[in-house]
């Protein structure tokens, strides 16, 4: 899989005519009862989610703690889950590492050679040398948090320097930082003026876009300042709306409706502003 | 283990009489060509390391990235080289994790509950949601980055917003997020105005403080800056200038010879600074 990283993105979104990327944030203690006493009950779980929205979607985003959570089968549950997603489909791995050089090449190594996804978050807090390694493969891509949904966000992420707000001035880092054309932002949805602004600097850079389902973000700007001019390459994540969206045996069919509903929502939207 | 963290911290820095750390951030590419062969080449190094050095430090502090570049062998080699260390030395484990609350209780979960660290890293861009799942138990200790050790530092953590920087305004809510004694900040020995800054606004909370060995740090604030009144609870992390100080099959002697060094360069600061 050499296709460099925004082509590979937007042939995922032409293919299954979606901007939607479901989080397989998959936490054992909320499985169907009928899935609990399985031994691989998360892996299980998750091969019914993808059968069921798979045709639906532009990318699945894995959140690591989720998985690390599960103790000695953190591995073996995130390989066999990535094993069954189909090729066309990006992988995320919602990691949100951030070190030193030497050891983000080492996260770098995990995510992208161990495990092969196509893409990963990161936290920019520490620097250029913390997101470089990262960089390297055109192939592989790198969203980096820029505004983030929760209301911790506004404990640092506001605070002006020269007048801007750190968000924006790390959205002009990234700018620079992308010659191989393989970096994005995370942008939560539950932030709509900021979402314009931050599309005015980086026109073109794919954004990660997480709170639109439980956190309640606004789908309507996610898509407006998500898209590129194109009405593309906006990555729009729902996790638990979709794999809880029944607690009952019938959770995948629920989740395959909530897909459908989320992806028809987003294209009115699309072809509203984007005359498509 | 119920001790609270600051206590425990101290009496692990009494009972060996050091404030240094040692960091396990083994590289399974550097290790002498004698154990490359082995299939738990990591945990035997560890163990060697670990049995040359336990006597003489406070703290290990695990960096996990290199244990996830392992792949499916990361939770085995952690969960063993814990095992390996006495109980009354403190691990550390060096995951710079940050993200919304429900994933941070799965980190949190991870790190205290499953590997049973004793205390971790985090990162603060998040903001205080993100912090508050590691804080829950007074018994856990959690450094909350600052000001770390790397070029990119520059990038970010010196902006200035009300005329001080990204960094001091970390460490005035991490003070105010302290109500259970348990909090502390990452600051890199490399920054020593900065650390003395840093000291006079959080007077007594610990310092984890990398930086010292290949990074070029400077000791001598260090110990100055990074100790409180009592010449005590700063955390004085060397890695790589610790776990190769030989390539050959004298690592682990030359190991410690680098940590009777380092402790007693130190212990030569804290006498002269704090007349202990």
């Amino acid at each position: 899989m050499n296709t460099p990283f925004y082509e590979r993105l937007r042939t995922a979104q032409r293919t299954n005519d979606s901007l939607v990327c479901v989080g397989l944030d998959t936490d054992p203690s909320r499985l169907p009862s009928s899935l609990q006493s399985q031994t691989d009950a998360v892996v299980e779980f998750n091969r019914k989610i993808i059968d069921a929205t798979h045709d639906l979607v532009c990318a699945y985003k894995l959140n690591l703690a989720f998985y690390e959570a599960l103790g000695d089968r953190c591995w073996d549950t995130i390989h066999r889950t990535l094993q069954y997603i189909p090729q066309e489909v990006v992988t995320i791995a919602d990691a949100k590492r951030g070190d030193i050089g030497n050891t983000a090449t080492m996260y770098a190594r995990s995510m992208f050679d161990d495990f092969q996804f196509t893409a990963t978050t990161v936290n920019p807090f520490m620097g250029k040398d913390s997101v470089a390694p990262f960089l390297v493969n055109p192939a592989r891509g790198t969203f980096v948090l820029a505004l983030t949904s929760n209301p911790g966000a506004r404990d640092f992420q506001y605070m002006r320097f020269n007048k801007k707000p750190l968000y924006e001035h790390i959205a002009a880092r990234v700018k620079k930082w992308n010659a191989k054309k393989n970096c994005g932002l995370v942008v939560g949805a539950t932030r709509s003026r900021e979402l314009q602004r931050l599309r005015a600097i980086v026109p073109q850079m794919p954004f990660l876009i997480p709170g639109v389902g439980t956190q309640g973000g606004n789908l309507r700007s996610a898509v407006r300042y998500g898209c590129d001019k194109h009405g593309a390459i906006a990555v729009i994540n729902a996790s638990r709306s979709v794999l809880y969206a029944s607690a009952g045996d019938d959770f995948a069919d629920a989740a395959r409706d909530a897909v459908i509903s989320l992806r028809a929502e987003i294209n009115i939207l699309r072809a509203k502003y984007f005359k498509k």
